[in-house]
């Protein structure tokens, strides 16, 4: 029987007081089913990135009680980051993993949607996948103003009115709810230390400016070094392999080559079985031939105790 | 705690009678903690391979089990076939899978071996990485004049007594049981008719004349294309990754290309990591970034019930 696997990764407005931090995880650690595998905080950003998996009631009740002790916790008037963000859980993406459809995670994002606004009284935008109208697909779009424009137009402006939740603001802001493809944070570094490759580079690749269709790509300068950083948001559909090779190709133009590349964060292991599959050329490759997959499948068709 | 997990896979001279083989295959299946994940039946070598898993005790009295069918089953005095054998069952090779080092396969051998000499009076010749002496070393050298020429010289020649068990063989013959790395069958086809260019390229990447240390390899004609059939015995020293380039390198000098490639029956996942970790110049990565493998330490970590 398979038993569906979700991945939750809330950001919230919180990467500076650690004990803030610590509250939301063990609040969320505390839903029995949950298991959380990574907490990342950012000071620059002034945000916290939490990355847990669990069944799918189990992940809903997990990201419903971070919510509540970030909405105590966090004050979005006294908040200052170089992220954008609209609330003190600023956006919350269902992601599904093992055994579970886009569909499933859709529904589970309106049901903490609505449990949210209603238990919480925080007003909730649906996007990505789960969004209920195009213009609320793009987070960025969502995000628009930040906290501090939502404050001014919530209530006034009727297209900002929220999917769930109340049409007032508290200071703990409003929260975006989604459901999307497993996401890839991919860097690939450069044999130079010009920028100006860097952003020519990205700008050829991404998606906003003619690129690849799943690519959201910058130009940044990192200890030195010409970075090329990318967002993968769908890896099925624009694989690893097709971005580091494009920007092989872009970075040959200006005699330039990629000096390595890194994964920053976890990454699903069917994003590296795509890459060696590619370069080795392996077309008729079957997953069930991974051993410790097929050990998987044997174990979990074996009687118990066996 | 971590649960070694090791891989047998013994070959038994019989690929015809399927009657035969499923017994043996049911006499593994049947010992607690042994899960069968392979059956491959080859009529012209008139052989079978059984890769099955368990715990290192489980291992060895799944092995020792078919051995004991083989040999009230297989009589080698009636056997032909195109693969060269010494016995009923001929090979036994343990592989570490997980949580288990060579050293504790070499253990399980000689286990296996001090078992099937005097519980079955099975003549037992360890090889590879759990031989007694060089010259045992590699399996061909140990199998040489296969059953019919070791029946004339056991009991005669004291360079042939086993390790294990009596000098004297029965129509059942000897097996030679060992430790080993895991085995990858792979194979890449290249874009010509022309199985000389196949031969050339294999001559140029085998360990055997002066190629790579871990790799044995043909040159064959596969439904009208050339094919290099490679059998990787370290993945870890001599990479899949290693031996396609090189493949690609030599056949360019005959105007070829690979086609496509192929790994036949299963490979261990951390083979195809490794080839998209070296693609992708993923040089700082972890492989507990990896997903899935987080959340297998994840649940490790877990107290029981999460």
């Amino acid at each position: 029987m398979p038993q569906p696997l979700i991945e939750c990764v809330p950001n919230f407005s919180e990467g500076r007081r650690v004990e803030v931090v610590d509250q939301i995880v063990a609040a969320i650690r505390a839903v029995p089913g949950v298991l959380v595998l990574d907490v990342e905080s950012d000071a620059d950003h002034n945000r916290s990135v939490v990355t847990f998996v669990g069944s799918p009631s189990a992940v809903v009740d997990g990201a419903l009680a971070g919510m509540g002790v970030a909405q105590q916790l966090i004050n979005l008037d006294e908040h200052q980051g170089a992220h954008p963000r609209l609330g003190a859980t600023d956006v919350v993406p269902f992601i599904p993993i093992r055994d579970a459809t886009m569909a499933d995670c859709v529904a589970l994002a309106r049901q903490l949607g609505q449990r949210a606004g209603e238990e919480l009284g925080i007003p909730v935008y649906l996007y990505e996948e789960a969004a209920t109208r195009p213009a609320r697909r793009n987070l960025a779009d969502v995000r628009r103003g930040e906290y501090e424009g939502l404050k001014q137009a919530l209530g006034k402006d009727a297209a900002r009115d929220p999917d769930f939740g109340p049409t007032t603001l508290t200071p703990a802001g409003a929260t975006a709810i989604g459901a999307r493809a497993p996401l890839i944070a991919y860097n690939v570094y450069l044999s130079t230390g010009d920028v100006d490759v860097a952003k020519k580079v990205a700008k050829a690749i991404r998606h906003s400016s003619g690129g690849l269709r799943f690519a959201k790509a910058l130009g940044l300068l990192v200890d030195g070094r010409a970075q090329v950083s990318i967002n993968m948001t769908d890896f099925r559909s624009t694989p690893l392999h097709r971005v580091f090779e494009l920007i092989r190709v872009e970075a040959a133009r200006y005699g330039v080559l990629p000096t390595e590349s890194e994964i920053v964060g976890l990454v699903p292991e069917d994003a590296l079985l795509d890459v060696a599959e590619h370069y080795l050329q392996l077309n008729r490759f079957k997953r069930a031939q991974v051993l410790e997959r097929r050990l998987a499948e044997a174990e979990a068709e074996a009687p118990s105790g066996a």
